[in-house]
């Protein structure tokens, strides 16, 4: 499969279906000699997976890992680090009647027409389950980044119309709740709602915020591959992602330059800027400023109601709305998003070791 | 400097300082017999060009393209096509003031720090300037899909708040005036937007929407080259852009699975969607409906103020609002994104010959 | 781990230590609707492995193969296909010896400086037993080559100075013997040769020749990528070769150019040459003629001879002389050496499909 | 084009057709900050070029070159390095009997048959004139390396039959004679030899050895870029090249691992080793030996003799033995296997960075 790889110097390559035997990550160029915290990757793991609280899928995955390569006595050798994660909670005949219908707004169809074949089940590679081997990788990136002082964390801003009205400064409460948003108050509001849409046999969207603390000045390359570029691919690369602004994002659309503009000034033997509408970043490249950014999800496109669509025979068929599935995407989203911007993190930071002479 | 190559088999290596002695770029991956027109390239060109309007910078450039391998006699050889463009208007004295300061919300500070030396004149590598390559490449890119019926044409969809409140059906417009946007009512306002900012020695920001239309099914790798995440780099990578969003976009988040669901039906022998929220994209894959996305860009940093800011020794000095600078730049990034999402399409359209045995 | 993946479409990625948990290989850009062959693979795998003859390593290693991935009901799905071999008969304690001690002319002193740790166990990531992954990665590119009618076939061409002396065109018998030598005779001696060697503890070196037929015109991407370009790379990035040379090789030097030119005859409504001191290749790209090389190997580094050496403490030590190792790689290297080119020419073979509009 | 760029971080982009505009080459990710001599650019461009002596083509070519960006003041930005020569000693009337014919040996043919078209003048993009690009780029590798105290020669070792005899330590005299091979008396055998070759209407082969001194520990990625593996792909994809070695290279093959294996010693603080039969390199890891290596090249394929052939209509055609060529390349392709080993050399150099924590 094209497209599978992810990264320039820390890289990813991942696999697996849904339902086959295992779904996986290959790193290449996680420097030798950092310390790998198990527990760690174990704990996102568990914030990824189904099943965790009332307003998830109630499916009950372990994803329980096994490091196959590259880490020896708790600590990475500088080679290929393997990673698998056994699929076992597996009812195939969950999605017997999926064999042939094109589910409204999933990748079924499009599978069909690229591949000629697809593995039905589940989705297949199609599956948001890929999303493990993401998970893993991105928690030994950000053990990687927390060797350099960089912190990258992420919680929900936004579920339906409900939203973090307030800067968000103290993410130390994000996982107090099931949804992981840090304001508690506007945290039930949203439970609330998910949970309401959930009774309706519905879904709904959201979206999460990131923030990465403590990036050094000068990540990023500055025409291509600038770091929200890199950002913005990795959260576009997402399931279910359909948008992704930073800094001020599509709010600098109504703005003048005059209010934009993000003034600098020396504080103590450091550059700064006033405000930070660039969200750390300008020119494509880090300025030691707070590096942030949000990600709109779309409602789940599987719902516990009936839907009309047709099949690869292009008959009408009914589709049921049955199974194990999730009424709103981003409180699991949560830890993708830390996963995904910390492998861009770690890339860009090992990338920039070659900038100068 | 890394990350200046973008595409995969239709792959494009830009090159050039604002105010060095060319900007160009090196085309690798074009098939082999394509019949290219200069005219259209050097209407792309004219199309980015500043001094092409009263609500774009009074600069002058020619921007007079020279082939320098790759097409002979007016088809592609499958070798690399390197294309330049001289720079020819050049006063370094507008930018000698700006040798040592920082200017706000610009790369001089990062550029400064990451590499320890910069070309300050005009922003040297960091400045839109460069985009007059991706320009070129993508009109290349444009006509080589034009040969599938695959046609990408971007708008101005808005210019600080005044916003085109309906869908857009016709784009024959978009160049019929001076701000491209394909409503002559609404650009009239927009118009009036700028020369009002202008007037007052600031800037605006403002959003493209981008419409592909004849996309075939299939075009999208659907792990992280997802045709969405691929986009949305590119998008991101273009001077001044802020945000990215496809289909509906930030739209989805409030909605219902149940309303946000693109339901399939069948028309003809053709399977198509009644709705496209998708915005012709489904687990990554083109699903042969348009494609269409939106890109905000925030307003120029360059004011004709004066600014307070800093310099490389960390002294304050302030920035006279002088020079030939864009008021608001979607104008000029309407065929800079249409570039961008053509060399996008092509290279997918390209690596999907490969996918099935 | 950089440098971890090899080729550009068809490209794959290894990972695994000697004695760690596993080999394996994840397999990306293999074309959806490939009819893999289990039996084959096995095949490949139990040519390469140890044990299989009296002239290689004694070790016993089964070598059996668990796909994670890709392949559903004998078909590639488009998606990537992992495979691993589990690691079983180790014997840590064998290596125990070796924890500090840099054996002459093996990767112990180069990794250990190089990445400042090292799994010494079996040489870890060091070891020709990475090529496992290789070799089944290699037997799928294969099944995908024949469904196009091209054949990838190796053989002994020499072992220390018993050397082939006539060109080979029956590769049938190239299995019958332990040596793999398609010539009996020949092979008698080798086997001698090597039994010999053996007897006194020590190694020889040899060579491998490889015969692509059925390539059809046109692979290889003539600046860098140069079709024995990329044949050369993935033969020197065996474990222990030495040399490469296609066509003529080294014994056009002495040659005159009116010896040496291929000439192009017309062949019914094909156009070949009569004689082929290109092996297949001109300008890098292949000709349609049989593309022809060989590769040298060293004399296995591991003696059954005690050698003196020094520690990662600069102390001297001597090694003893055991363990379980080959008396000469070529046998066990056929395989190898047909799989690395299967990976070239199936990369190519797909790369070649965008060439033309 | 396919496969135009070469090297990871420190990577190249060429292009150019022999008779066209100009040849040129975009570099990347070479650090900010070197200091590059122009004169010691032009003096490798004049090593390469035509016309220096009664050994080679008497084509007059002034390679002068312009740099287009990337280098202000005499030192790196960081920003990409466009450099070009332009074509200007264009004969196409030379040529114009070649519109149709295929040229044995050369690649006339498969360009044709790869692309559907081609440019005949002078070979088009197939030329060895492309490797002007390589030079300029290697030119500047060499510089970087410098500031490590890496050095990279290269000088010919064989003519024909006429061979050095013995290894080379002082290579100071390289440049002094026409053919570059530093044995005065070995250098005079080989002139004299290619001078009856060259009288005889004919063409001779050789062999280029090139020598890495300096080399730090640690360079190479060990698996498929191993540093001897990333030589070899450089090397194979110059013209006109047919075989690489490197260390004991096929010499190896006779031999038994108690003579060949490279035994360590301490010296001083330093471990190296007695011998260097491994040629600098274990493992794929450079060891801090000398890395040599060798590569053969065909007697040039075009001849001052008539030639059969036949034409892109099949017909038979007689090649008129008449232009400006090379009796022998070796002498003008020593600055091309130092540009080559100096950009992998540059690569590894800084891919080595990110390799520890």
């Amino acid at each position: 499969m094209a497209g599978n790889t992810f990264g320039q110097v820390f890289r990813i390559t991942t696999f697996g279906e849904s339902h086959g035997e295992a779904l996986g990550v290959v790193i290449d160029g996680c420097p030798a000699g950092l310390s790998v915290s198990a527990a760690e990757m174990q704990s996102d793991l568990d914030r990824r997976k189904p099943g965790q609280s009332g307003i998830t899928s109630p499916r009950k995955e372990a994803d329980e890992f096994r490091v196959l390569s590259g880490i020896r006595n708790g600590r990475t050798l500088g080679t290929p680090i393997a990673i698998i994660v056994e699929n076992k909670d597996q009812r195939p005949e969950d999605y017997e009647a999926l064999t042939h219908a094109y589910r409204p707004s999933h990748a079924d169809f499009t599978y069909q027409q690229k591949y000629g074949v697809r593995d039905h089940r589940g989705g297949g590679r199609s599956s948001a389950r890929e999303t493990v081997a993401r998970v893993m990788a991105g928690s030994i990136a950000k053990q990687l980044l927390a060797t350099e002082g960089i912190s990258v964390k992420a919680y929900v801003s936004q579920v339906g119309s409900v939203k973090l009205d307030k800067p968000v400064t103290d993410l130390s409460g994000v996982d107090n709740n099931a949804v992981r948003c840090p304001d508690e108050a506007t945290a039930a509001q949203m439970i609330g709602l998910i949970e309401a849409t959930k009774a309706a046999g519905d879904t709904i969207g959201g979206t999460v915020t990131c923030l990465i603390e403590g990036c050094p000045v000068g990540l990023g390359e500055p025409v291509f591959d600038k770091l929200q570029a890199d950002l913005a691919k990795a959260m576009m690369s997402i399931n279910a992602s359909k948008g992704f602004e930073y800094g001020s994002g599509f709010g600098a659309v109504p703005m003048h330059g005059s209010e934009h503009n993000d003034e600098f000034v020396k504080d103590g033997d450091k550059i700064r800027t006033v405000s930070n509408h660039s969200g750390g970043i300008q020119g494509g490249i880090s300025n030691g400023m707070d590096v942030y950014f949000t990600v709109a999800f779309k409602p789940v496109a599987t719902l516990m109601q009936n839907q009309e669509t047709i099949d690869d025979q292009g008959n009408p068929v009914v589709l049921e709305g049955k199974g194990r599935h999730d009424p709103c995407v981003v409180p699991r989203a949560v830890p993708i998003v830390e996963a995904m911007a910390a492998l861009v993190l770690a890339d860009h930071w090992l990338r920039n070791r070659s900038v100068k002479i």
